[in-house]
């Protein structure tokens, strides 16, 4: 393998693999990217076995070849290069020089063949979905995704097809971890054509959501018997999907509220921030009293103090006092950008619906906390 | 107590606070901040017993009073605040209401009067010197206060006064921790006048550092039988002094070096980076050849591999191939300004001497390692 590359396109292959492979790998291959130089450009390809992504990026080849190196490494040293070029050429003895400028480095690698082989695709039908759309679906459903991987059918992401009463295909991406549940949709073309109902894992949803570059690039996403395939011209990513069983999500969207409330997305934000402060130490209880024009948010801490906030707010209804998780809607604010939120309520231990105003393509559910 | 504040002084004050409070206090008021309100003014205390800093922020006071809060917490506070004035209130059981604009808090707080008394100043004569040389002199010494508190004699800045041929009064600061030394000199106006031998301590050089605010402020510095005292018109900050006979370090800085070298600090700096990533797991070892004009520098690492870079010197001398701490390089480019380096060699291994050209009032020294 004799090579000359961008160093930025060399920086920009290698950030993507870094969260891929895995810091404490069980073999070492799992730390590592395999790089392969062929025709007209250099193929990293990296994988934790069940997240695999393989991307090309330009390259002048004076020598075909292939060399597995490690990520991390090879990763630091390519960000500390100065000169636009980099020389990347193989060594005997399964090493790689890389040279920039004044700079000369030589890695210790490992023989291509060493690197794990790639799962055979088996992929049937395909959709196409835009980047901006793909980045807000998993935007608007990850943080509410299960952190435990043993919670069977939570840990991961849910997807379905639906059509609108407009009739159009959308795809609907929904997580939940038990105490909330988001839903996002977006419109796709093609075939939805997941077989069985299966889950994507969290850690797919964060490298997928990296991966988009640009709100106008097309991604195909495609399923087979139990992975799924998300690819542009340039990259593919493989992933396993999980086997679990999603709840029945619908019975826990409320459909007739009898309080609605219009809180502005600025002042609510500020004002949970500082709630949170006093919230922080204890189960993050914070008490709402919805009244007519404004929620008054309150915490209490044994150590710490007592806090209270006014934010203006419009109610329809009768007043209410409950009591949320902070964290829970400050998640829902950062993975949101609407300048209102509007909150559907029934009663103090019924979950409270959060709807962005315009938007009927996303919705979350907020579940109360039982106030001591 | 009641007062109105400026967030942003109030933020200023409880920032400056922070680093010399403990964050795992062995009682209560280390982590404690004394306010006291007085005429014109809200006056901030705190203390870990070695190191007291008090300051006066400007405020409009209703009533006086005091009253001790924990620190980290009041920051958190203030610093979540969104308007510009900030109501500061006591309230019966040792507590304080916090308000400003749409938000309120209530922080549990002590009595002032279960706040350590401050030790007793003894000084005797003082002497002034500017901001801006004060923050140099901590910036280019700091770095070699060894970070052990038990090596007796290193856990502290040494200081004393000199004059220049020129008849110029100056105060020396030296740093060592055995394997590297730093002098920085700055001119000052006054009496020197620390009585016996003592080691400023390393949390106060830090905290000295991010007081500075302005170059041109002038700083009173003053000593007493074992505390000094460093003011402004605004603030006090009372340092213990550590006991300790600082090493005889004229013996190590050589007189007649037998090659000098001239080095670019940013072409330098670069090539120390990149081999610092193969050097930094086993020692920081660096291998340094002095070629008549250039620097190579190499490393070598079992796992990792192995690095080259060539900087563009002039030596005046024979040729020198040795090794040293890559880190001691780093930390000393990190600590000071100059375009250009000068290192003053004698022999594989001899200290090497690193001056900066243009420059009489600093002078650093590191120490060479045995390469195997």
């Amino acid at each position: 393998m004799d090579l000359y590359i961008e160093r930025d396109e060399l920086i920009r292959g290698l950030g993507r693999v870094q969260g891929i492979v895995e810091r404490r790998p069980t073999t070492q291959a799992l730390s590592h990217v395999l790089l392969q130089a062929r025709d007209g450009g250099l193929t990293m390809t990296a994988t934790d076995t069940a997240l695999t992504l393989v991307a090309q990026y330009p390259a002048r080849v004076e020598e075909p070849g292939e060399l597995s190196v490690d990520a991390a490494h090879f990763f630091q040293i390519a960000r500390s290069l100065a000169e636009p070029t980099v020389h990347l050429q193989t060594q005997p003895g399964n090493r790689m020089s890389v040279r920039c400028g004044s700079a000369e480095f030589t890695i210790h690698g490992m023989a291509a063949e060493e690197f794990p082989p790639l799962a055979t695709r088996d992929d049937r039908s395909s959709l196409t979905v835009s980047g901006g759309d793909l980045r807000r679906l998993i935007e608007e459903t990850l943080f509410s995704v299960s952190p435990d991987d043993n919670r069977y059918g939570l840990n991961g992401a849910h997807l379905e097809e639906l059509t609108t009463d407009k009739g159009q295909s959308r795809i609907r991406v929904v997580t939940t971890d038990g105490s909330r549940l988001s839903v996002s949709e977006a419109p796709f073309s093609g075939q939805f054509g997941m077989g069985r109902r299966m889950l994507l894992p969290r850690k797919a949803l964060g490298e997928i959501k990296k991966l988009v570059e640009a709100d106008g690039e097309a991604w195909r996403v495609s399923f087979g018997e139990n992975s799924s395939t998300f690819s542009t011209p340039s990259l593919t990513l493989m992933v396993r999907l999980i086997d679990g069983e999603f709840p029945n999500y619908r019975q826990v969207l409320p459909t007739s509220p009898r309080r609605t409330v219009r809180v502005p997305r600025e002042a609510f934000s500020a004002a949970l921030k500082r709630v949170a402060i006093v919230a922080s130490d204890r189960n993050h209880s914070v008490r709402f009293a919805f009244e007519p024009d404004q929620l008054v948010l309150t915490a209490d801490n044994v150590d710490l103090g007592h806090a209270r906030e006014t934010v203006p707010a419009e109610l329809q209804g009768e007043p209410l006092f409950t009591g949320f998780n902070v964290r829970y809607f400050q998640d829902l604010l950062a993975a949101t950008r609407s300048d209102q939120l509007q909150l559907e309520l029934i009663d103090v231990l019924e979950p409270c619906i959060v709807r962005l105003p315009e938007r009927d393509d996303a919705l979350f559910v907020v579940m109360p906390m039982r106030l001591d």
